[in-house]
């Protein structure tokens, strides 16, 4: 009765899971501000190479990398050098819209291969090549992915590998997610088990997005024509943003200290979440990330019905179809909890059990 | 005698009048960081909207602006908007090159038009419209130009507006070096005479190229395509840059006595630059921006000579065919002023003359 009063007066706040955003508390104001009291000198305002920062790239501490404009960049870096209009680009089904739309730009036919809790069902694509398919990419967010919250399975990316030397694609390891784990083992970058596979890194999620650092560390092939395309995109990424983010990074202590403060929140804010549902949204626990991928349980509700019917209790969840390939999804919704504190998430979920009373 | 002795022991300092970079004494690094003290929370820590930081884009003061990762980044978006393979991209003659490697990812055909001293000859262009040349787009940098030093005179600048309205076509304005005039007074933009014109502003010049902050003013119809094509490419631009510019930007008294003394600056660099060539290499003092366009007035040496014998001189220079849309620009060099000191300056024209001396 009190929450209806307060609603009514419109005092009740809409709580949002339809974001993908790291909240600003995860932000290290203290920590950047004091970096840029260090770093910010000449050298820092000038053009850094187009490779990036030569202190982030040692950081970064591989061959053939490319700091790019976040790994949105990269995506859009690596289309323009392989994507020809009608190119087959295999995606995650469901898959995350950013990846769509910088890949869409270049015109490619998607593909899209099942994910199960296990990521990528890498057999189904063997299948689907050894039909004759011949992409030139596949596109993987292979820990904790948007918006499935999967994690590729140690054997599917070792599968996946083989793969893509086989068949000649480049697979793209899209990995923002990969330090914040909250439970289980890391399993090794899809990278490591060799093949033609394109790793991407981003400080967004566990430093800051407001600073525009990712990058792509590439097979030798493929480094100098991503370089070339970056200089004629951006010429080279904010060197102060670089030098931000190695400041930061190059103090291992204090990195992994926050870090592992940003695993402990965002495990909490997940069992809140998750504890919060009832069976009628079927969702499990997820290992690390910011998304929970839900299933509407009870018959006759689907997921466009039941985002409105939450928007009509203040809650945002975005419907599973908004992430298909090619259709489907009608009965699954992405929750994220990452932008939300522990109460409000755990009122999000009485109030999605409130649109599931009102859908009857 | 002696330079040839300090030659020999190595310890001739290298002078390169070959880039086109602000130099480190043009930074405003004490700003920047009293700047940094005061805009890194963590509202500068989120992505900022697509179209860009609220503040800067209230202080640009246009409707229809997008901030991009520099005036680069919204080459690479016009042109992925406007260009299909194939399509016409008229380009100033002799032309920045930068640009054309943006343009070129899109496989357009480059038509070059002439520049004299009062810019890009549209009488020309316009003879190529009436002889039925239909171009995309017209890439021009109608103040002081790369490489060519020339601002387009306020009757071409209508004419081209005129122009592109006629004949279906977008002028990219390229306006960098606006705020580096040293003589003369303000031509109003391309874009103030109507038309289709994309006005392209940028921080690079007047704070720091090592903060990634342009900004693009397209006509109504232009602006929401460059918005969608900016969210696909790189998402945002890095906020922690656009609150940084805004900070600067927004205190119009420092900011002007900051431009003021950039000024100053190039404006004495012109004047060593070109007070130190003699009769052999002709070049005008230019009005503003960065660059001199000098053309050998020795018979039997080319570009490609002179700079090798610069080379050898410990001078860098560039020769005209580097910005040679198709062929021509053999008996011309660019020689930027911008990053050495005034006696760096008259000693590279020294030598510049010894090189001469050698070549005969």
């Amino acid at each position: 009765m009190l929450r209806e009063l307060v609603a009514a007066a419109g005092e009740r706040s809409f709580l949002a899971l339809s974001g993908g955003l790291p909240p600003p508390e995860a932000f290290p104001v203290e920590a950047l501000r004091a970096a840029a009291a260090r770093v910010l000198d000449a050298g820092a305002l000038q053009y850094a190479p187009t490779e990036g920062d030569p202190a982030l790239l040692a950081l970064i501490g591989a061959p053939n990398a490319l700091v790019t404009t976040g790994s949105q960049q990269a995506l859009d870096l690596l289309a323009k050098v392989l994507l020809d209009p009608g190119d087959v680009a295999v995606v995650e089904s469901p898959a995350y819209v950013g990846a769509l739309r910088a890949l869409a730009a270049y015109e490619p036919r998607f593909v899209g291969v099942p994910v199960d809790a296990d990521g990528m069902d890498t057999a189904r694509l063997e299948a689907l090549l050894v039909g004759g398919l011949r992409p030139k990419l596949c596109y993987v967010v292979a820990n904790f992915s948007n918006p499935s919250g999967a994690t590729l399975a140690f054997e599917r990316r070792v599968h996946l590998a083989a793969l893509s030397e086989r068949y000649g694609f480049v697979v793209i390891e899209d990995d923002p997610y990969a330090a914040l784990r909250f439970s289980g083992d890391d399993v090794p970058t899809i990278a490591s088990c060799g093949g033609n596979v394109v790793y991407l890194g981003s400080y967004s999620k566990v430093i800051a997005p407001g600073l525009r650092v990712g990058y792509a560390i590439a097979p030798e092939w493929l480094a100098r024509p991503l370089a070339i395309a970056k200089q004629a995109t951006d010429l080279t990424s904010s060197s102060v943003d670089q030098r931000l983010v190695a400041e930061l990074v190059r103090d291992t202590m204090w990195f992994d200290a926050h870090v592992a403060r940003l695993c402990e929140l965002y495990a909490k804010r997940a069992a809140a979440l998750v504890g919060s549902l009832d069976d009628r949204l079927a969702a499990s626990m997820p290992a690390g990330g910011m998304f929970v991928w839900a299933s509407i349980t009870v018959p006759g509700i689907d997921a466009q019905a039941l985002t409105a019917a939450c928007m009509a209790q203040d809650v945002a969840i975005v419907p599973g179809m908004e992430f298909a390939v090619d259709g489907g999804f009608e009965r699954e919704v992405r929750l994220s909890f990452s932008q939300l504190r522990v109460d409000d998430l755990a009122e999000a979920g009485r109030r999605i059990g409130s649109a599931f009373d009102v859908l009857g």
